[in-house]
């Protein structure tokens, strides 16, 4: 059996019973790594504390290892209980779908238990998860790259009156170009995007496009660390909000549409204002 | 403190570690009843599995109580710990929000444990959650009334490739028209809304509007007793899923907008043809 447990966004408490008891039925334990285990400050030599929670070692599995050697972990899967942890719900991210499709293509039994995931804990701030349009994804910009593919999203979703969640770009084990150029395996360090930096990349896309989509007075809720317990939750202006420090990763953004009264009203207990006061 | 604690969508080992800590340090537990409790098998009497769990009493809050007496839960919360407890994740409902804010005014401070919602949990069917557009819900229609709204929006979501999630109606202590009549209160027996009743509903909008949103050999992927151990989803044209049997509540459905191949390979695994192939 397959285990796909969610491990939500806090830290290792955030693990439901029934997932901790799957993952005290396992044989073995692996972790992915490649979206991200920031939230859970560890680093690929720091898992002792999921360890120490669990009774049993875990492997840390970047995306080179879940992608080559998928079929060594499903194989094992077949005749024992494997476990396969995800920061958040276990269907965030594209690759999880991808393994489970190649379980159940080998006739190994899945089991997928949930869990909380940006998607959802976003609720946190007031907005109405029913009053978002599609999310978008924010790409670190390069000189040469600077894909806008979202700014039409975002208009589309404005001009109905719906929120838009936006996902901030992580580069976690990205082979460096000296590396890719000489052959051998050699990582840049993981970089995560700021909500400094993705307003910044929005506003000049506006600048380019013209078409009025947002601008820096458009009200977005920064969102830093979600679902743990130093998270940071800022409702203001994307002008104000490049003045406010959000602190470490893991960064999100939500581009805020038409309000009702009852968002609004809890919009207010994370405005700059609200935030000032309470120093 | 008011802790405000998301269950999960299960049962009751679906509460996070986090969560039941929080529990046990509570004077108080109160648990909504306004939306559902029905995954958890809880009726009015029997609370006693998360009681056994939690080795406290646990008050079950409907949304009379929690509007009415709102002030004594918060009240209480000043000096002390209360738990509030609700199915799925805390911010899936308003009126969730709408306790928070009212804590909040009267600077009661809340803590927030995160769990799965629906929201998130769908996403175990394989359609990835960022290519949804906007949820609808859908209400039981009446003789009388028979809103469409949500009409538009699935229109919208369509034309744009998005998927939509519908989230089907519950009535739960809905005074009923005699005791609305006599003064007395009385209350219906629940309704929850089936994949059927939502289907038949949708077909019947389509035959009014005739503009083409979507037809009975349109794809969508139905889901009764989500993040249960009995969980039921298929994938199918609506016509066919109108001849599934899904079973008890509670139910939702997708509409499926463009799908991607690894989208289409998951699909294929909840496909009728693979169910029959099950059995």
């Amino acid at each position: 059996m397959l285990y796909v447990i969610g491990l939500g966004l806090g830290d290792e408490k955030d693990i439901t019973l029934k997932g901790l008891e799957a993952v005290k039925r396992c044989d073995r334990v692996f972790i992915e790594a490649y979206t991200s285990l920031l939230s859970f400050g560890i680093s690929s030599h720091g898992l002792s504390t999921l360890e120490e929670l669990y009774g049993k070692p875990v492997t840390l599995a970047d995306r080179e290892m879940v992608e080559e050697r998928a079929d060594e972990i499903l194989s094992q899967s077949k005749d024992s209980n494997v476990a396969f942890l995800v920061v958040g719900d276990p269907f965030g991210a594209t690759t999880h779908t991808d393994l489970v499709v190649r379980a159940k293509k080998l006739g190994v039994e899945v089991k997928v238990i949930h869990n909380a995931s940006v998607m959802n804990a976003i609720g946190v701030c007031g907005l109405q998860l029913y009053r978002y349009g599609e999310t978008i994804s924010i790409p670190f910009f390069t000189d040469t790259w600077r894909p806008d593919s979202f700014y039409e999203k975002i208009q589309r979703n404005r001009s109905l009156g719906l929120h838009t969640l936006c996902l901030l770009d992580i580069r976690v084990k990205e082979p460096s170009l000296e590396s890719l150029c000489r052959g051998k395996k050699k990582y840049e360090p993981p970089r995560y995007m700021t909500i400094h930096t993705a307003i910044e990349q929005l506003l000049e896309v506006e600048q380019m496009r013209r078409e009025s989509a947002y601008n820096e007075e458009t009200t977005c809720v920064g969102f830093a660390r979600l679902g743990s317990e130093d998270q940071k939750v800022v409702a203001s202006s994307m002008r104000e909000l490049l003045a406010v420090d959000f602190g470490t990763p893991l960064h999100c953004l939500v581009i805020v549409g038409e309000t009702h009264p009852v968002e609004e009203e809890m919009l207010d207990f994370y405005s700059l204002k609200s935030e000032l006061s309470e120093r």
